[in-house]
């Protein structure tokens, strides 16, 4: 499925037609999982705006991170949480990175745990990018895959990340707060984040996420595989839609 | 190894022998990874005592939970961390269960995590318990194999481990206070614990483990497997001390 667009179109614009398209996914009783980001936060104000519109009614947001939390309350959007409903219809977010299988790198903006539990608890998983997400492979951006750590001894757990994929010539930052490198990020969870910057690729993702999580003092990583059950890109030359394994 | 003792020692008294006899392995000049509970708090007296004797020098100690901190400092033995000394020459620590494999249950003491990344950075991992600790296979006990999971949606990670072990009967409960249940149990790191209760063998355990570990909402468990070197029992006939592959 794809139309022809204004090639003035922002990326802004772009990400805001990507989120509309998703919105169309929504039906008036269901469960929604709401991402954050730049991204996905055009589409919680969507669906604010057409439940505002009588045109869809009795929708549930499950927020994932306080960010999207406080986004949502202001527009009016009923929220609740995984434990009073374990089963999310949908959720829509962005992502930091897409492969051709559809595996994402999520997390740069750090609500990566929280994302994952949401929208791998979601029977349909709808990711959101503009054209500039797409890679070949995981890390293929240069940006980071991101590693949620507990903050006890969080340099050793670095250290062990950074040696775990040397080969992929790795290296590991500890994230560090909007306010000029002076104190470390903290995740919603009150954890910290390590950035993992590779010169290559991971080679299999399974692989590497199990290697990731069997380190003890890793919460959870930004990999997120096998979780997105449909894609839709924005970019110049119109919206693409395509399911997994379609 | 065995010898044979008095037959009305206490269990006291044979946690007391099992980590007198761990404390053997400690030389001066070595990073000790220092455990936590009944019987780990033994083997750190120990080493004060032979330090305050000039048997030993130039311990330094990396303390594995608050409490062992705490006791560790009013002590006076010379502490650090995993940041500074990010190789460990000696773990002594306790278990709440040891299977013929000398694979391990800990954390029902609620350490699990740091224990875990310290005891799993050290070259030598000394186990001691007495005979009660020593089951068939692990859960055999019949108490608890905890799992550290993040505060936020709990109840849905708790349902969800719950889910995964159910052919194993398992029954899973978030872990409440000392304070008769008005609150939960809170780890150093800030987290929660679900315990699981298991009515059969959990099957292969590093299969179990990378199911737990891939559930987003889980920090650690409290199965270590693979990780202990050595394990001292201590028991009414006597100590025995056994190697891994040995």
């Amino acid at each position: 499925m794809s139309s022809t667009f204004d090639p003035l179109l922002t990326q802004e614009d772009l990400k805001r037609i990507a989120a509309y398209k998703a919105v169309e996914y929504v039906k008036s009783g269901m469960v929604i999982g709401l991402g954050t980001g730049s991204t996905a936060k055009h589409a919680v104000s969507r669906i604010s705006e057409l439940l505002k519109q009588g045109k869809l009614s009795n929708i549930i947001g499950i927020p994932t991170s306080t960010t999207t939390h406080e986004q949502a309350i202001s527009l009016g959007i009923q929220l609740s949480d995984l434990d009073s409903h374990p089963i999310v219809d949908l959720s829509i977010d962005g992502a930091d990175e897409v492969d051709p299988s559809l595996n994402l790198v999520k997390g740069r903006g750090g609500s990566l745990l929280r994302e994952k539990m949401i929208e791998g608890a979601s029977k349909k998983f709808v990711v959101i990018v503009d054209e500039s997400k797409l890679v070949k492979h995981i890390g293929g951006s240069g940006l980071a895959v991101p590693v949620e750590v507990v903050p006890f001894c969080c340099d050793f757990t670095r250290g062990k990340l950074e040696e775990m994929f040397k080969e992929a010539g790795c290296t590991a930052k500890l994230r560090v707060g909007g306010d000029g490198g002076k104190t470390v990020a903290v995740t919603d969870n009150g954890n910290y984040v390590v950035d993992l910057y590779l010169e290559k690729d991971l080679g299999d993702l399974e692989t590497a996420s199990e290697k990731i999580l069997r380190l003890p003092g890793v919460v959870e990583h930004g990999m997120f595989l096998g979780i997105a059950t449909t894609l839709i890109v924005a970019g110049k030359s119109g919206v693409t839609v395509r399911d997994r394994f379609g």
